[in-house]
């Protein structure tokens, strides 16, 4: 019945063996040299710097209103997080060296392409903030808030000056509370961590098949049927969209319809098309009741959204249901309705008139497309770049998502290369086509993420995609993103973000050990698969705890990226001594660490398939150190020797327990770099 | 103007080169086995264990009220977070095979000696928990809220039956809002921490000379004129004590009177006693408008704390204050009162009796005592063991602090082994004179503690004094307390505690490094000075701001104390060849770590001060090796040189940059243990 455990150290004495570093500067553009994300689109450094101390101050001036003063707040709330001193208690008393300056008021309800440019100049002595309305106001804040920096003098921010506006008007984050109801503070932390890199509309989805997690007081039934107890009550609502209002962010609903709507059929079985309305996925379009629903439901929404646009989904449609319901069959024939898509289109109509009767603009997926689709609907793009091209040359605005869904694991810099008007599809368009393609929206689908671990999937990746949204299109520098990206990520702690928290707290509960430094060792160079891979290799349903390995570590091995760069140099014959040592010491940590780990990972359910994966680092690691050492020694291989590494190499990067072996590739490098005998 | 920074490893690539560890149960007595704090007062361990997963569900039966369904949700929230499993939104379909039964309601308000015990009853098919009352069922939740832990088979608690009560019905936190005001949140997290180790007593004081921080209605100018405009609304206090009511913790609220009292002046200057209000920190006893006064806002207060004891204060009046005010100096010639403590007396029996006329009992520190004060005030004795016994000899129930002043940097052991009832003093106790002595008090001055830092400053030790003052008597071994210890502050992060969290954050603050690996190893090994020490080091204010490294690292260094354990078993030649092996890779890891933080420290000014710190860590970790050579080698040094080294370690162990070095005297050992030519 004892249980053996070891009372190991707190997390504080760690020496990083393998501490990868790159010089900053080395790589980076001018952009590298401040720590500002999104990139403005003028900044100019000035002499000197602006040091913050106890004497710190704001000042607001010109137009005023109570938004702007919780916004003073907060800003000092941060900045006292970032020093250390206690500004927030203290600013009533202080003298002021800071003046923002806003010349008016930005209107009642946020629009899209409304004014947020600002200016800020810092310089040695005082701090200059102005905008033409809180938004440029807001955004400057944030700006100032991402320059202070420890010096050897004080926390201090960088003589500059700064023009700044977005590119792109519409820069989004969906987070879809259909698939998994995300509780309030996830939802509010994470609208902080968006006005922190000047993201603009929140689009937040409420429905899918799983679940319906909003309050309709028309149609109660839809949560108190299919929301488990756990739904977002019409105060709270408000709530959310005061709080996005007060940090620059517009909220669009998304109520996905005809498809992905399973969740609605238990309250209103009527609008179910399948013959067994609870195993039905879509809504009926052939009867007059379904948009009888939906006018009064959609009616009471826009109640609580004032936002001018709302978002009906249309994706994915299955046609299998209507086609094979006899009753939907006799409407489509006797309506010369020649096939589901026609149908959907009909169905989409229908709901854009109901949308448009409630004064909002229709937004949907790629799907809702028709040719003849108003020209006023944004179309949402999820299938690609020839989608969002398509769109923007039949006449309508339309927003990217393809590229940035940041549920599938991509890397930052796959993320942050994708630009809305860079595909090949783009550079056809007029410039009259071009302008309708409004910017993009980073999407977290909720499918395979926790309350616990949606920060780690958003952040900071989502910081590259806000850059890419705001910043000139020629900010392209993957080296200097990821350096300011790093500062960003840590930054966003302030804003109350738990992304950097998170591994660590699910290592040590997965390990049952208050620092578990072998198992953390392992965590550090795997990832879970991109794509829709891991969703194959894992059986997911919508209670399934999230608590395992893959879902604990960030989507992206920022020590093995690390890694490759360095054994990248090496390989090409460019490495520094300290790129030598660096790798010849993680290599030397990887090597060891499963004789450490082994034993340790029988001892919990959540780790014990980790075994192979353990095993295979150490493996993949003395790969590393063989082949380093005969770079080294310029010594030659067998050509058999070379392949039977490289053949081992590319097994040890294919998923083993829903994770892969990041730094295998990079092993690889350094084997194909050895000399052949 | 450029700035050089690395961009370093996120903290997941960690090695602990030393990694210090004790076998779980090496020296532990029964209590080691089962990672329950405070320990229970009967524990019986059965076969087997029960497994937590997905179809996880909790009744409730017998008695019911909301407060319980709130703590059945807090539990499954809390058991969400300890395992991973969405339990909180799945417990409505759950089957369960946990039963709580509650027998009755306990009292509207929460009294001293209420039955807080508990049955709990685990077996590897279900478990049985019974109480009398509500406040039993919440204890009882919280032990198998410990017991959780991970295994081979999945989460788990072991079989087990167990039948506890409290020692004492006192056992409390003081958290001082006087020096500091502390925002809510981190009232809040805190009581949830008091629950987790079954405390029942939040001892919150108001006011002290720097500030007057809660709201009166009655005497607005109180928070207008001296909380900076912070304060606790009485909606917050009523909140707080109904979050407190459900936690099974009583809210006595502390007005010290009549000296720490310089903020009530800057409002109402007809209580002050000095010459000039203005300068005045106590109050005056000689006119009746003070009593009027007082007798108005304790009358008010009453209504916003039901609690029975009302705490008046009553430390450290400076008498010279009154003895220097000539119409004081006439009232008390007028009246023969001789000195100041005897106007105190006075004072402290009007004020007995309007806390008395509110239905109250009073409380007061140890100088309230005196030879007529009535028997039923209680006393909270700061003095130390004497004036606790003297209280209890004198009829009067008390509350020992003296001991528990966790703001003072000592170690969990050294508040562990303060008892109560331990003091020679309080042996010669009759049976009815220790029955007096009803339990204790840790105490959160705020002096020099931020809302930042609290946390850390109170867990884990607390746990360890909510273990002496609900265990039993004989449960003292401290390797268990420590070995249980370390558990229990893992699982207070569940509870939202920030303690673990804190200092890492601090770090990278003061270095601007996201990983600031060197750094890190130098706090490790260091502490702030104990006792008051470091007030007379660093020259503190009420607004100076807290982010240096004494104000981050805990106030007891976790791998010093681990290291000496094993210094002392290497210098007793009872090493093992592990502790060999880990004495020798720390000492390393130390003596190296200098040349790697030197040039970092100078990049910031909460750093620069640290320089001689590291290297004299360095220093004292070369002598170390040499000693620990020596030892090995059994190689005998000189005399002279061994006096040298030992005063060179007896000055490293002096407090520098506010810092004490930890592992010195440990070193010390091994010097001592060498052999003299």
């Amino acid at each position: 019945m004892r249980f053996v455990r070891r009372a190991g150290l707190t997390n504080l004495v760690g020496l990083f063996v393998c501490m990868l570093s790159i010089p900053w500067g080395a790589h980076a553009q001018e952009t590298g040299s401040l720590s500002i994300m999104p990139w403005p689109s003028h900044a100019v450094q000035g002499q000197g710097e602006f040091l913050i101390d106890g004497s710190f101050g704001i000042t607001l001036n010109g137009y005023t209103e109570p938004r702007l003063e919780r916004a003073r707040q907060r800003f000092l709330d941060t900045l006292s997080r970032e020093t250390g001193i206690p500004l927030w208690r203290e600013a009533a008393v202080n003298q002021s060296h800071f003046t923002a300056h806003t010349a008016g008021p930005s209107l009642p309800v946020q629009q899209l392409r409304e004014d947020e440019s600002y200016r800020l100049e810092i310089s040695p002595t005082d701090v200059q903030l102005t905008a033409a309305n809180p938004l440029g106001v807001m955004h400057g804040l944030q700006t100032f808030l991402q320059l202070v920096r420890v010096t050897p003098k004080g926390f201090a921010v960088p003589a500059v000056s700064i023009d700044d506006a977005p590119r792109f008007p519409w820069r989004g984050l969906l987070i879809d509370s259909g698939h998994r109801f995300v509780r309030l503070p996830v939802v509010k932390r994470n609208l902080d961590g968006m006005e922190a890199v000047k993201l603009n509309v929140f689009h937040w989805r409420f429905a899918d098949d799983q679940g319906f997690h909003i309050e309709s007081k028309k149609f109660p039934l839809l949560q108190e049927k299919a929301s488990g107890g756990f739904y977002y009550s019409q105060d709270e609502i408000r709530e959310i969209v005061a709080y996005a209002r007060d940090r620059g962010i517009r909220v669009m609903p998304e109520f996905d319809m005809p498809c992905h709507t399973a969740s609605w059929f238990p309250g209103y079985p009527e609008l179910g098309s399948g013959q067994n309305p609870a195993q039905s996925s879509a809504m009926d379009p052939t009867r007059e009741s379904t948009y009888k629903i939906l006018s009064g439901f959609i009616e009471e929404m826009t109640t609580l959204f004032p936002d001018a646009y709302f978002h009906t989904g249309g994706d994915e449609c299955d046609f299998h249901e209507w086609e094979s319901n006899l009753r939907i069959q006799q409407y489509m024939r006797a309506h010369g309705i020649k096939d589901g898509a026609a149908l959907q289109a009909i169905f989409t109509a229908r709901v854009q008139k109901i949308v448009a009767g409630n004064k909002r603009i229709m937004m949907g997926w790629d799907e809702v497309l028709q040719p003849n689709t108003p020209k006023d609907v944004v179309i949402q793009s999820w299938r690609g770049p020839k989608s969002l091209a398509d769109a923007a040359r039949s006449g309508n605005r339309d927003v990217l998502s393809s590229g940035y869904y940041i549920d599938l694991n991509q890397s930052a810099a796959e993320h942050y290369l994708v630009d809305p008007l860079g595909d090949p599809n783009a550079s056809t368009l007029t410039p009259e086509q071009k302008a309708r393609i409004l910017g993009g929206e980073a999407t977290m689908w909720t499918d395979i993420v926790s309350d616990e671990n949606l920060d780690n999937r958003v952040w900071p990746r989502t910081a590259a995609i806000a850059e890419r949204l705001w910043s000139p299109k020629e900010v392209q520098d993957v080296d200097s993103m990821y350096q300011r990206l790093a500062i960003v990520s840590q930054k966003l702690d302030y804003h109350g973000l738990r992304h950097r928290l998170i591994t660590e707290e699910m290592l040590e509960r997965m390990s049952g050990d208050p620092s578990p430094v072998a198992l953390r060792t392992l965590a550090s160079v795997v990832q879970p698969p991109r794509g829709y891979d891991r969703q194959q290799l894992r059986n997911f349903s919508d209670f399934t705890p999230l608590n395992r390995l893959d879902d604990a570590v960030p989507p992206e091995s920022e020590t093995a990226r690390l890694f490759d760069v360095i054994a990248k140099r090496i390989a090409s014959g460019k490495g520094t001594a300290q790129d030598w040592q660096q790798a010849q010491e993680c290599l030397v940590l990887w090597r060891d660490n499963d004789a450490k780990l082994q034993p340790l990972l029988e001892r919990s359910f959540l780790t014990q398939d980790l075994a192979p994966v353990s095993r295979n680092l150490s493996e993949v690691a003395e790969v590393g150190l063989h082949a380093l050492e005969n770079l080294k020694e310029n010594r030659p291989v067998s050509a058999e020797e070379r392949r039977r590494n490289i053949d081992f190499l590319k097994n040890s990067a294919k998923p083993q327990a829903v994770l892969l072996l990041m730094v295998a590739p990079s092993v690889e490098r350094l084997v194909e770099a050895t000399r052949i005998q």
